[in-house]
């Protein structure tokens, strides 16, 4: 029997998000069901946020509610606040996830509040949720650097974590929210945290700004962490900048996971194709490396067919 | 006092070698140039193979005596046999770089040679530059994995590291040609590997084919190799698949190295520099997330001067 490693699925809301072409929303319930169909079994599926902050999650209630329910998958969804903990309710959730900053300045230019003040909105959320029976899962974002203050304390980072696992946040996810972190600085902290803290209830959320994220989750391996944020095709990236990454692919992480023996339980060929679906409608190639070598690998095929017809 | 990792840059001829579009003589010159500049002080050059192999390193002979040497710096070029250690030498050389496969089937299609056959050409290539004073590294490709026969034997790689070892190589570098590996593989090769030869005589030169290639340097790093080939940009991808990544790009690597704290020498606004302008020549975006990241930012930063103006 190989160990199993947890992959929550982040592409249709963190992937999505910086996205300017709107997805059609009956596309993004069909996405979904294709990530099940792969194998995933965490799938955060939108963002409860006001729809003019993110217009292409503006759809939220309507995907949240469609998206058909599956024994054994857990969907989610972002929520900032009572309302949108509502929202994610009315459309029969189980499971939400709420977010704050470690930095006070990210805190303040993100969401307009300071760090304090996030807590106790997030503390009245998360009560409220574990009073619906849902299970609340949290984000800590810039935790491995700020784009405002640099590099964030670890203590300080340990003393967020234990604050958002004792609001009842069955896991916390550790952000490196604009792709700064190394393997070092990923041991480091989680050397610190868990001499306090289960790892069993951390999560790591690496975006691949600068190509490290995946070495970043062998660090955390290494350490013991279990379960890992990655979006289907490396969505996430800015749409901009073409070829920039965003979140760290999954189909990068599996096929580095499977070969190592860990059990992910996720298909690679089905992952492609959603990856495969959501590049054609937002007409931009994406940035996972293990997606480009498969279908570089059918181009070349497709070749020798044409050559020897 | 930080300690070393040696990189050794193979842009100008593992990168450029798979790129259609011509790069003038006078640009490669200037590109070996930027990336001394840049304080890289292992530089492959070209490869002295029949023009009408490689029409992109048909200016071998130019390229490898009209770069200027600098103290410090050791410019080197593949050979594949002795009139090609010949070139190298009148072109002034005094390290060259031999090659060989691990994998039987390998050998045969992309020299046409057995191992056994190609072993005898690299001992008589080896013994004469030896000859002649220059220093010999050596190559040994698809160690992690092979097109034509999948996992290698990795007590037959250490036979084969060994026999280079014998015939004078200073370093042997382990390549993951078409970039299969994965952390796991690498420990247990380096492991198996170290019980038997000096681990500074060793090399990584991974492929960045499905995103692993710098957890991979991770892993190597953790067993102790100091010594990582890679290409400048990322360079050394199939031209044909839009974005596919072929060599580790350096700058990712040196983003890596120097955050872990390890001291490589290298400035990488320079090498930046070096892979802008190589990108213009081919005219198509290169892989390194760390080029593009800088990039983007350039962008960003130039987009809101415009505003403000």
């Amino acid at each position: 029997m190989s160990e199993a490693v947890s992959v929550y699925e982040v592409g249709l809301r963190d992937g999505l998000q910086n996205e300017a072409a709107f997805v059609p929303t009956t596309e993004k319930i069909a996405l979904a069901e294709t990530l099940a169909d792969a194998g995933l079994r965490r799938i955060e599926l939108t963002s409860f946020v006001k729809p003019d902050w993110i217009p292409q999650l503006a759809d939220h209630a309507i995907v949240a509610a469609q998206v058909p329910r599956r024994a054994g998958v857990a969907h989610s969804a972002l929520v900032p606040n009572k309302k949108g903990l509502e929202g994610a309710s009315r459309a029969g959730l189980s499971e939400i996830a709420i977010f704050m900053s470690a930095s006070e300045t990210h805190s303040q230019k993100n969401i307009n509040k300071s760090v304090d003040k996030a807590l106790v909105t997030l503390d009245e959320v998360a009560r409220a949720a574990l009073d619906l029976g849902m299970r609340v899962r949290a984000y800590l974002s810039v935790v491995f650097g700020c784009p405002y203050e640099g590099r964030q304390d670890p203590h300080r980072v340990l003393e967020l974590v234990e604050r958002l696992l004792d609001m009842g946040a069955y896991e916390v996810s550790l952000g490196d929210t604009i792709g700064v972190a190394n393997p070092k600085q990923v041991r480091e902290l989680l050397g610190l945290l868990a001499a306090s803290v289960p790892l069993e209830r951390l999560a790591l959320h690496m975006h691949d700004t600068r190509g490290v994220a995946l070495a970043n989750v062998l660090a955390g391996l290494d350490a013991g962490v279990r379960t890992f944020d990655t979006a289907f095709g490396g969505l996430g990236g800015c749409p901009y900048a073409p070829g920039a990454s965003g979140n760290l692919a999954t189909e990068d992480a599996v096929y580095m996971l499977e070969g190592m023996g860990f059990d992910t339980g996720v298909d690679l060929d089905t992952l492609v194709a959603a990856s495969e679906r959501v590049a054609a409608l937002l007409a931009r190639s994406l940035p996972s490396k293990v997606l480009q070598a498969e279908l570089g690998a059918r181009r070349k095929k497709a070749a020798r067919g044409t050559r020897a017809s």
